[in-house]
């Protein structure tokens, strides 16, 4: 491996990146640990939703035509057939002339193809005044407007919220067919590199990485498991990688900074199984390695946290969310208008830390490895590779965190 | 309480229920479980950080001053004196005319203040020929410039994410003090209504409201408890309400579609403990309570779950925020152009559902208790209570699911 990396195009990484990723299997599991789970089949309503005419106000169920021309001065003058109680049937159908009263929800009789809202109703004894006309369908759900038997409601791939979890519900599904969440394996190395608790002696670091990275699969609705620091010699992450490799669904590798460390973490990969792109034209991050061992994804990531934040949303996220089979894009965006100039070097993909306030967005200029402006931030001002730079004043897309 | 609901604004009803809310207390969690948790008590910088000067890049540690004027053709000729090791002190000092070989992240020696790429130096025996000049300060990281001891790095009240997490680590947080997670009980009324795993008979429909309050519930950081499906009768609501008011931070109640169950629901909140609002001028979503029980919040949700789902956003969010103690807003937002006129009523916010592609927002007219429509949608369109609608070629914002 040569001294400079051959860098390639970021949409090129992820594609292979993305090409590596094996979709896991699934797992069945009951509705109320559905939400932020991947939906694994198509599911379709069991049956006609809502199932029978449904009112959708409190009123009276009418025949249209008996209405026409109805007003205050000159209501229409009906006969009260009854009153439909919440979850019984009507129990009977209505007869010329006749109007029955059924409450939001309840089921509209047979003969009634209306509902007159309660407001435009008088009662007088046995007789209903209706003082407006309704039209055919007004004020009303037909058996299968929701949805209809056999339907698909909701597609396999779907990342299921709070609403989808209502529909799965509606359609009787208590239990419900998921993706399993993948398994990710996070290794960090370097020798400068200390656990969490430990005070670092003068030239260490505490391990930031393993962390960022676990926070990370886990809010991506992944399984995270930490591996350690392992030392930068070949024969501890060899051991280490294959280890992961092997249980994993997909493994991160932090480095590693220094340009000794990161050769050797791609001679490692490239030993066990396959380097496919080290080096991406990306600022911070270009130093990431994607790769295989054993079948399994493996994405070498830069020391720097805040180069490895950029590289988990921009290559990592892809891969889980190809492992995850998830379609759902859920990026948070805003656009906004530019009160710094942001210069870029063309050839590459920047992503500028930003804050965005109040529709202006304001780059946080601050050199790449800091946490500081990281926290700081709001978002990512992606800078395409064919361009150099934004100026003052112009309208940008923003990548929230 | 009259037949028809006293409506307030839907600022007085987020007031009332954010004014219910009594902040959670905390607990302590491994940073492996803090991402998606409230920080509870500002965390500062234990130390310096990085806690020494650090290079940024592979290079030679020198002293600016004498690689000014330094080219291709005149380099500055500098005696090598040593090479610094990942996580080991550099253990000597730069003298005059002296440089020495640091790794990205390595420990930049005493007496020297800038750093030269490695690609612009080269090494001939013990020397090094510098061809470019740096300025004080270049590539490197002074000890306390990502954080300086006792600074605030995360201020109380922010929902931790990854990046939040890899800073904690970078301070030595192993454990965190964070908010507990909101307790919400959630209570479905209606005789018509039947659990998930029966068929439901004509005019009966199953309980999805349970199911996406406890999916709302759950996305939103808080344990969500459910009380089953109660019918629509004061004495068993009353001991479940007890119940729930007891064991949980906040209850939610939903309906009782039709009038009379709406009033049933207002009258046991009332008897129990106190209506603050019964009515909002919002729609969907109109018969919506506010109340508390045993002073805890109290929210009766519409029967429909297309009209519920709109009042978890706009009234239960801001109270889950506030008994969370949770400062950070996470509505994902869209600014996009209008393709249909979007009718309203002056005097009442508006939530439309809308789908939104390539920068156009597109209604989805539908009846508001609808799960179809709701989970084709992409998000809401709010059209604010002193408005009469949007026309086609506005540009709006859309509150994306």
């Amino acid at each position: 491996m040569g001294r400079f990396l051959s860098v390639v195009p970021v949409e090129e990484a992820v594609r292979a990146a993305v090409g590596l990723a094996r979709t896991v299997g699934t797992e069945t599991v009951p509705i109320g640990e559905a939400a932020g789970r991947v939906l694994a089949a198509d599911v379709c309503a069991d049956a006609d939703l809502p199932g029978f005419t449904r009112s959708t106000v409190d009123g009276y169920a009418v025949r249209a035509a008996e209405t026409v021309g109805a007003s205050d001065v000159l209501p229409s003058l009906l006969r009260l057939r009854g009153r439909v109680a919440m979850g019984a049937g009507a129990g009977f159908a209505l007869g010329p002339g006749e109007c029955a009263y059924v409450p939001t929800g309840g089921e509209v009789p047979a003969g009634a193809d209306a509902v007159v809202m309660v407001e435009y109703a008088e009662t007088l004894g046995d007789e209903v005044l209706v003082a407006r006309p309704v039209a055919v369908g007004e004020n009303l759900v037909l058996p299968d407007e929701d949805f209809a038997a056999g339907e698909v409601i909701i597609r396999a791939g779907r990342r299921l919220s709070a609403r989808e979890v209502g529909a799965l519900a509606a359609v009787g599904r208590n239990r419900v067919e998921v993706r399993r969440r993948p398994v990710i394996g996070v290794i960090s190395t370097g020798n400068e590199v200390v656990p969490v608790d430990v005070v670092p002696a003068r030239s260490q670091v505490r391990d930031v990485n393993s962390h960022l990275c676990h926070a990370f699969a886990t809010e991506h609705g992944c399984e995270a498991r930490l591996y350690g620091i392992v030392r930068d010699e070949a024969g501890p992450l060899r051991e280490t990688l294959v280890r992961a490799a092997s249980e994993c669904d997909a493994v991160l590798v932090s480095g590693g900074s220094s340009k000794d460390d990161r050769d050797m973490g791609a001679r490692t990969i490239a030993e066990l199984g396959e380097v496919l792109v080290h080096g991406i034209a990306l600022s911070p991050g270009k130093p990431t390695i994607v790769g295989r061992v054993d079948g399994t994804p493996v994405i070498g990531l830069p020391g720097h946290p805040g180069s490895s934040f950029v590289v988990l949303w921009v290559i990592v996220a892809p891969l889980l969310a190809a492992l995850a089979g998830d379609g759902t894009d859920r990026t948070r965006r805003a656009r906004g208008r530019l009160v710094e100039n942001v210069p870029s070097v063309r050839g590459r993909e920047d992503y500028v830390r930003v804050t965005f306030c109040a529709g202006e967005v304001r780059p946080v200029f601050a050199k790449s490895g800091l946490l500081n402006s990281l926290v700081r931030a709001d978002g990512l001002l992606r800078v395409p590779a064919g361009q150099e730079g934004f100026e003052t004043g112009d309208e940008v897309e923003v990548l929230l965190f």
